[in-house]
């Protein structure tokens, strides 16, 4: 036998079993989705690279899958152009030359190169779901694929802070719904901003807010160290220390924010955009409250996913009984479309990471059952004549949706049980001459060892059988 | 306004009814191949080109999209072997060099290589569907895309007629769901074997076969003349005849066809072969007629597809009231995973020509005109406070399934209006205090103009008058 053939590393296929369970999962969110009224959209796999570069940074710039232009693709390119000063080939430039297309490398921008693109025919504010596979060509690792799925779902074109909330709505009927208890982290990327403002560097907002995240695992003093060696001052780490030591009740928190941005902290500056985000942060506290929220919902001033984009609400969702980070995530911007040069446009969004929710709905053993088979009866072949009798009561059967194989060939019975077996078939039946002359069919529940004679044609009892 | 972004040739966004019409055409297939017993797996996007390479003939190589390596691509290529003996670069030399993956060119080669891979894991016989997007770097043309889906079920590990009459089934069964009167034809390739042989030209049943599937378009005369030029004898020409006039009921036109494969033609030749062949569609006709299936199936000895790999049944499924081509084919293989190293396996299968049946289905306007709308009830904002009081209203109508948006801003009651026209969202409710204060929702059907006032929480009565 020649070699046994292969995937490209940090791919994978999906057989029978992860099918149903993807099937679920993605169902599942989907329903959830469509209750709020959003609506599908798919957009291609490719994209031109015009759409793709510049917008990840340079890491993501590189981690694009690029497509070799078809035709020639070197056909129009200088050959004197192809090499650099050193001799070696010249990859930067040729690639420019010879690749024009890029597989999608995340929802986000396919999303806001269809705004743009097609706003003219969109109703806004525009509810969209996408779920569809992203590739990059990161370093394969456990849990880490160069093609997964991707889950988002987005409104665009609303600043109202119920879009905040029926995110938080949907995030919370879809655990619920999946059986996996979640706690949900909110943010505001205003409030980060507000911080640095009142302390004199408005320009570090970034360092701030990843040195604040690190606290639960490296404690208050090392934080402080790690702001001084970004350069913040004496005066301005002693401007945010209050905020790291927040304690209380949300609306003591809130309380002690909002003093703390109007001029109570230790430099008396007074942050407008901060009490902007104190404020969002609040209003979509009392919606939630409102709205009979299940979820544990907390304020958690440290989050700092998305910074680069986000411009006001921050969310983050993690497994309360299941270590493996966040399984979804997402938040406020104010500028997505104006990369392609349609401004103004604020949305909000979220995205589910589904091979996280898989693994923990695995972890967790909380797949329903009834996904691993897919047939529920198989008729057993007795041979060309009597499977011609059960043909009619199979096809039946179908019609009703009841999924339903007859084994192909005239085999040793054990070998059809074994089949049933294999595929976790609950029900068999099989079917002689007897049974053909008097118009009956045999069911047998492989579990029970329950065996019952029908009349052919009474599906509806047949069913009540099959359903237990 | 900088440039409109826009997507590759040949590629296509899908909006909201394009994915709701997709969704409704792919989940009647799919729903049909559960009852069958087939499950569903998927695949990776990219393949290693040395699984795809060679298997779709020269022209096929050239229409693969390939993925140029990732990091630095032309690392290890040797400067010197970039340019060809005439100066100008060495695309398939160099393209060897930088490409190891490609993008699926069909759903055939991937199954192959997943049923050869697995094969210690999967019990056969395996009954598998696949519904994925496959790229062709074909010029795009009205109809032709670059990125398009398709939609096959295969069983692979038997060789019983019983698979090739679930197939026929199944095409059955989709199309009387989807409301498209259609035909199917029916060859064999064993038939067409036996003709060559019969005639003494086994080498060319392909030059046979194509000249026969002119004869509806070209007539006798054409047919034969194209035969003589492909170096077919006199004889060998009059030995063939008597099959493109064949007429009568299937039964005579079996019984001649038996005659002339057993020393009764021209030739007096026999061919065991077409008898097999012949045996085959006698066989699979009495399955049909036995199985009740209401589209006509029609033995068709022109239907010339797929001549390079189906070895048995060859199906196809063509519109009855619109001319689009063949929607639908498929057929009997028993080499497919001999190209992997995995001898042996015969297999049988059916694809659905997803975007032609798009087509068909709107030409007809068979679609359910109750795809349009994704959202049933818009609760309009009437302030903060109004709002708070419908968002536990809209949750429970959304716990029990039912799609409502809420307006995000208070706008002016003509923009909540319009919003809901846009969308065609058949019903809207306005609350404003006085509802509030009596625990009551008005809700409105938008195309009768009748008004109903409900108890809040009675969302049974609700949802009845949102059914009509």
């Amino acid at each position: 036998m020649s070699q046994t053939p292969s995937i490209p590393k940090g791919t994978r296929d999906f057989g029978q079993t992860e099918m149903a369970r993807r099937n679920y999962l993605f169902d599942t969110i989907k329903g959830v989705f469509r209750t709020f009224g959003y609506s599908q959209i798919e957009t291609p796999a490719m994209e031109n690279l015009s759409t793709l570069l510049g917008k990840y940074g340079d890491e993501g710039d590189k981690l694009l899958f690029r497509i070799l232009n078809s035709g020639d693709a070197f056909k129009d390119i200088d050959p004197s152009s192809m090499l650099g000063p050193d001799g070696r080939p010249d990859s930067p430039a040729i690639t420019k030359e010879i690749c024009e297309k890029g597989l999608r490398y995340d929802l986000t921008v396919p999303f806001a190169r269809y705004v743009v693109q097609h706003r003219n025919d969109i109703t806004f504010p525009f509810k969209r779901f996408q779920i569809q596979p992203v590739w990059r060509a990161d370093r394969p690792q456990k849990g880490r694929y160069r093609e997964f799925c991707q889950c988002d779902a987005d409104v665009i074109g609303s600043d109202s802070l119920l879009n905040e909330l029926e995110l938080v709505q949907i995030v919370d009927k879809v655990f619920h719904l999946l059986g996996i208890r979640v706690v949900m982290k909110i943010n505001n990327r205003k409030v980060l901003t507000g911080l640095a403002e009142i302390c004199g560097f408005p320009d570090k907002v970034v360092d701030i807010t990843v040195a604040i995240d690190k606290i639960d695992k490296i404690g208050l003093d090392a934080v402080k160290e790690e702001m001084a060696s970004k350069g913040l001052t004496p005066e301005a780490i002693a401007v945010i220390e209050p905020v790291l030591t927040l304690s209380g009740t949300f609306a003591e928190k809130i309380a002690a924010m909002k003093a703390i941005m109007n001029g109570g902290s230790a430099s008396g500056a007074v942050s407008q955009t901060g009490l902007k985000g104190l404020d969002e942060i609040e209003e979509l506290f009392g919606l939630i409250e409102a709205a009979g929220v299940e979820t544990p919902v907390e304020m958690d001033l440290s989050l700092a996913r998305g910074l680069n984009y986000y411009t006001g609400a921050i969310f983050e969702v993690k497994a309360l009984d299941f270590a493996i980070g966040s399984i979804c995530g997402g938040g406020r911007y104010d500028n997505l479309t104006g990369i392609f040069g349609l401004p103004g446009m604020s949305g909000v969004g979220i995205s589910f990471g589904a091979d996280r929710i898989y693994d923990v709905l695995l972890g967790l053993d909380k797949f329903p059952a009834s996904l691993s088979s897919s047939t529920t009866l198989l008729f057993a072949n007795m041979g060309k004549e009597e499977t011609k009798y059960v043909i009619p009561v199979a096809k039946a059967l179908r019609d009703k949706g009841v999924s339903i194989e007859i084994w192909p060939e005239p085999s040793k019975l054990k070998k059809q049980f074994d089949y049933a077996s294999r595929k976790s078939i609950p029900f068999i039946s099989i079917n002689g001459t007897s049974e053909a002359q008097d118009g009956t069919v045999n069911v047998k529940n492989l579990s029970t060892s329950e065996q019952r004679l029908f009349p052919a044609m009474d599906t509806d009892s047949i069913i009540a059988f099959l359903q237990g």
